[in-house]
């Protein structure tokens, strides 16, 4: 194709460089937007010919060549063009070549930079559809299994260091807790996705007397973007939705950093479903927990697009420039990363097998009940900081003897605190430990499951409101 | 301070190396929230006297004491002491120094990981209220000038060659935009840090029957954080809003580029204020923009701490790890440079003087209304893609004849496209370019007057459903 | 394919899911490494062979088996599969369908861990190379032009104000030196790229008597890693890479940006060859520098890749995890980045024509010489500071008449200073400013001429001591 | 102070804003510089005196007053302006008020950006050396400690799972090599460090005949930097370095990763010193590992100062911006914060105690010698894949017997391959195992000894071509 043949050949008078034609061009990634960039052409169309800018013959010629359009790319069978550059002039010169004059006239009132914002609003929109849909599977994986597991005690760790005994299930509720708030930034997020470009043009508006919300209507977005500068030159929405996605690997990371932890020799608190492992071609007895360690390694490619993103928009002046052209591919990699990462999960959390035993062994080591040694201190009447050193101290004398604190003697303990007495020993067992966290947000197994309750109706919820879509 | 008079020495036999006391201490920095510390401790003491845990006499002992402490701080006669680590030891030190035994009772029921998770969002909620502040003083600002050049013809860029005429008004709404979505995200992130960790004491909750919904009502918070594991180890909030801020700087990096270009000689098409420009050593000349460039240097440090953050948190297995303690230096960062950026912009902005004819002389070179040729050519008929090429070649000829569009003789052009006629000469003056764009977001003077009418509104909505405090 | 046919299936009992294989497979990227993965293979086949871990006929089926399958693979016949997880089983599979058992001795005393890291290294050492051939052609065409403009004059801008008149080929000098140091840096990145984990095996070396000298010489390595542990877990030189490419898009995008602004209407400093540009859809008067735009912000994809790397190996436990296999991606679309950047640069940079008029205008404007009058005036025995307020004084007047420094009149000069005499107006033309600054690395055509000779000179040096490969 | 009584006040007719004041200056955090501007002074104005610009007098003058408000800088006496801006208009303005005019004539072919360039690498060249000297005692503190665990056996692992028997003298060499890394790209880093920018002056270099060479030998600079324009906005040196710390960092992060997991009851490898670690102000058997956990989080801030300062720089048009400013912050806390861990590490790793019973028990566990078992199989004559499949069945039936590999039978193991003999649990110890990888690299404690050996080597060499600085 040569330069006069382009849209925007006639000022040059040299070919476009071959090499340069394909660093330019947008094609070989944008075309993933092309049912996008159809439905958009389509309500531009109709829109178009309610202001009587296209008759009802060339409004509907064009619907049923761009439908046509769709079957050939959804069949696989669409000839994508380098030379034709994006998605856009891709569609376009074919609606021409198949519908004659009138495909022409689909550019009406509009431009590029209006039509790519449209396209990858409408796309996004979809995506964080399907990424809440996989929210919603993994979150429920995580409620049911923290029913299940709402008595089942394990170590509360803080430093890595065993701090008190929790339940699994109240472990697993702060996984849905960091969830939900990933969960609304995303809704929050699509309102932000859900405003309409188009009608800006070039920058500025068009002469034409277009009737954006119709346009607006038809494509399901809330409104019309209230600036044609800003409409064109606002990449906001991607930025935002990459710090959410951010947000998301990061807690996704923390999940996986514990499954692997937990599945390691030295805590064997948890069993991963084999289908979510792989092994060594060297070493045949390993069983490496593949699926947490590569969502933990997606986190920086995550982090890295956001980072991309910022920069790219660093210090441009408005309103379009080529520079945006950079937005798609992180784009696109990290709603490909999340949704897989979260589908991984959610498909693998109902399988997974906590080890009782196990954990509740781990929590009985480690003076896990110091703090409640301290408690029951203060109770009668020790002050809090006095308690504190009291019980250090018998942590050391217990170290020394190597036994838990329960084991040791009751004069070794009054020695330490003339208070102390018989009942003492009551408040050093680990179920006894869990079940006085009873008030809101604690670890108490009737606490759990009554936060499991209301976080299904948390979720119910937010999904109706969230709108059909949702 | 030797480690057997530290809060936590009973357990060890070594003190603490000196330099390790340095390098793990965070009250250098986290000082700065004494005045949040001792609002939660008001709080929290207030519940415990409510349940029972302190007397009615403890409880004012704890309130009057802590008040005391705040008028020391204030008055800068605190003392501050490294080897008690942190804020909150320091103030708790003091207390149990003024007021004896019942300070030491203020620690029942919490420990120092969800006292600081409280401590960072009550202050993060003040500073977030004046940073909205901030903003609607500069976006008042935007639209009181945008209402004063409303009618000023400027040119508008893409790639930045000149594209087509816009008003000047238009130019400064497309900021106002921008600043408003920063606005809303700010109110989004705001409700998700506004969620009172408190009660969730070192990771599991506590032993004592506390009410967490009496403190979260005396401290203003929404809720009380849903899960106590959660409650300490979150801190999205700090990501989010670095997030929200990275936004901004780079809104704001996009105007100061805007203001670096417009002041130099090359456009000069404004002129900032001497107060927020210095000079050169050695060229006493130059007139710098200073405010714009440090400002859009400033989106680095913020990116930065972003990143940093994001990092942070990366794979931190739960509740909490020291690791923690790095948040508050990026936070506090980010908050100062926000603020400060905001402000200089707010104050900065009243002030700018465009240089109309300068703008306007601009728009006038460049062919800014070719597009506008271009559309006259498909109202008589032609499709817009051939339209698109005969501009082209008009424009070719202009080029080489060293004139603008409109000063082509007819002849010349009808020998491009015999549809032209006289008419043409309309469409090609800027006046009746920008005029031409009268829909909703388009550049017309009308639609800009209304752009801020409606902005106005969208204002004053939003600053009063955000709360006495927004 | 069963868990059962995988390398490492024996030990599972369920097979892996579907969706899982395709998430965990790297071969749809890692088949890249192919010919290398080749290469390293048949060094160890001939290491093993030396060793007697082999016979002469199972090496000699071995490599040619090998060399088959590169032939296939590169005619684009070779099956790759998915199932068989990445680019090492994909080839070591097809080998042993090719030549049976001795295919599977090949994975004698080595494992993937040892192999990808060593396919890595392979693969970064040429694409450096290819890299530094790009730098080199950038570079030269730099010198050429640099040379050809050594006595064009246009302004020298800091903050974007007109600071003092240089020459452009001074200006093309300092881009030089940027690239300059970019050349160092991916040199020293090479050593440290070249050096072999192979014999690391899986992470802890191998009972063989393997000779990793011996392997390292076959494969043009400088040396074996020394510790095994190391070897496998290592990927600094990745981060080492993107952030010498980070650097380099950070220079491309300094280019880009003045670049930009020279070919803007406002500046007009410049022509960049059509070749290099595109138009508008909409404003067919447009010629958009694409290809600086669409660098610049290729910036922000290169700084992702780097942060996204850096937050991969962020506290990773030794010795290989599955996070690994996400170093592949982000490195592979650097390289392919920074290699198409630096190409676009290259090709386009001998055909930008400077519009030397225009240049020597806009050094016109904007008080250009008004250090030299300070330095003219310290010549005169006036203190340096006195002097910059003389200047600045004169600066005013002429700002408010309207003219240039060289045209206020003497009475008026020496109004401010009586120290000024007719001389004065020597050192206001813009000739005698810049061959005043005739000093090492000062803008003077004499000294750029020196500064392009001695360029030439370092690039041929360094072109020879990186060795035959750069 | 009046914008009249600033150094570049005579073009200016409005003061300048206090807010804007503060904001803008820079003194606050660059009066760290001091000693270096004095540094820079004093050789220029020995050069200057040299060329005759200033007598013998003025020289002694100046070099004498430097001198005074050194000491006065030292001793905390300097009193510190806002209003004048900066490190270098401070020190400037007491020089003046000390010695008079002669102070005014040491900025004579100057300019505050080539100074505060000059500045700066002055600084990072002092700070460079002293981190070599930290990761010197870093490495000599891993290098002692491996020399004495040389025969600690302990379980390497990939995937955190149990892979193989390493030393644990080996996995400190691991450390050692990645240290040795970074030690080698600071030095790299250093001589791109050691450059001088003095003379360039504004940007163009200066009218003065300034002898370059003479400051640049003064100051101990390798040679003055070749371009002007390059040497005023360049900040490479800030970002290359930042980049090498932010690998320090991460490699220290993955120290702390492991330290934190020894440390944990789990694992249970290692002891830190008391010193190193706090309490639980809650949970009295608490011993934190502080250190390594700080550390650790201390990755997210150095690589948050890499992304501020690419930011930073990205897109800027030449030669100095105000943007520039920006870079000190983050230099200086990543210098900082770089030099505090290498120093915490340091002091803490001579006393780390390991637990070798328990690091042994550990490698006993998990079946690390199953490679062993398919290295003699191999060695029988069983093809290596075949090998690999036999062992997996061995694996499965020693899980299912609940015993180690060596504890199965002979009588099972022949039935799953006839080849084995007897021998074969002599292949299946851990000293066996670790003992037969002796090849360079590997793991055997003779090799590890020998690697120390090797180290101390490399470590003396690289200190001693460091030349006397390093």
């Amino acid at each position: 194709m040569t330069t006069q043949d382009k849209p925007w050949g006639g000022r040059f008078s040299q070919p476009t460089d071959q090499f340069v034609e394909e660093f330019t061009a947008s094609v070989s990634f944008d075309k993933r937007l092309a049912p996008y960039d159809i439905q958009g052409s389509i309500a531009h169309a109709r829109m178009l010919h309610k202001i009587g800018v296209l008759t009802e013959a060339e409004c509907q010629a064009i619907v049923s060549g761009l439908h046509q359009i769709l079957d050939e790319i959804e069949r696989g069978e669409f000839q994508w063009s380098v030379a034709l550059e994006d998605v856009h002039m891709n569609i376009e010169a074919r609606l021409t070549g198949l519908i004659g004059d009138a495909g022409k006239k689909l550019h009406t009132a509009r431009s590029r930079n209006d039509q790519v914002a449209t396209d990858i609003r409408l796309w996004l929109r979809d995506e964080i559809d399907r990424i809440l849909a996989e929210l919603t599977r993994l979150q429920t994986a995580l409620l049911d299994l923290a029913e299940r597991e709402a008595d089942t005690i394990m170590p509360g760790f803080t430093h890595l260091q065993v701090a008190q005994p929790i339940t699994f299930g109240h472990h697993l509720m702060a996984w849905f807790e960091m969830l939900q708030r990933d969960r609304e930034r995303l809704l929050d997020c699509r309102r932000r996705v859900n405003v309409m470009p188009l009608g800006a043009a070039a920058l500025a508006g068009t002469p034409y007397p277009i009737d954006r919300f119709h346009t607006a209507e038809l494509l399901g977005f809330e409104r019309p973007a209230a600036n044609s500068l800003d409409a064109v030159s606002d990449r906001d929405f991607a930025i935002e939705f990459a710090a959410c996605a951010s947000l998301i690997l990061m807690h996704l990371s923390r999940f996986s950093e514990e499954l692997v932890l937990w599945t390691s020799a030295q805590f064997d608190f948890l069993e991963l479903p084999d289908a979510f492992c792989t092994g060594s071609s060297i070493m045949p007895q390993k069983k490496n927990p593949d699926v947490p360690e590569l969502v933990r390694g997606k986190s920086g490619r995550v982090f890295g697009h956001l980072m991309g993103l910022l920069t790219l928009m660093k210090a441009q002046p408005l309103a379009y420039n080529k520079d945006n052209q950079e937005d798609k591919e992180p784009l696109f990699d990290t709603v490909d990363t999340v949704r897989a990462c979260l589908r991984a999960f959610a498909d693998m959390m109902p399988h997974v097998r906590p080890k009782r035993e196990r954990m509740k062994a781990a929590a009985r080591q480690g003076f896990a009940t110091a703090t409640d040694l301290a408690d029951y201190l203060v109770r009668k009447g020790v002050p809090f900081r006095d308690a504190h050193e009291i019980v250090g101290k018998a942590v050391r004398q217990a170290m020394e003897a190597g036994c838990d604190l329960a084991e040791l003697p009751l004069a070794a303990l009054q020695a330490l605190c003339p208070a102390i007495g018989e009942d003492v020993y009551e408040v050093l067992t680990l179920e006894g430990s869990v079940a006085a966290r009873r008030h809101y947000g604690g670890t108490a197994p009737e606490q759990v499951r009554q936060a499991v309750e209301e976080a299904r109706a948390r979720l119910a919820q937010l999904n109706s409101t969230g709108g059909a879509s949702v």
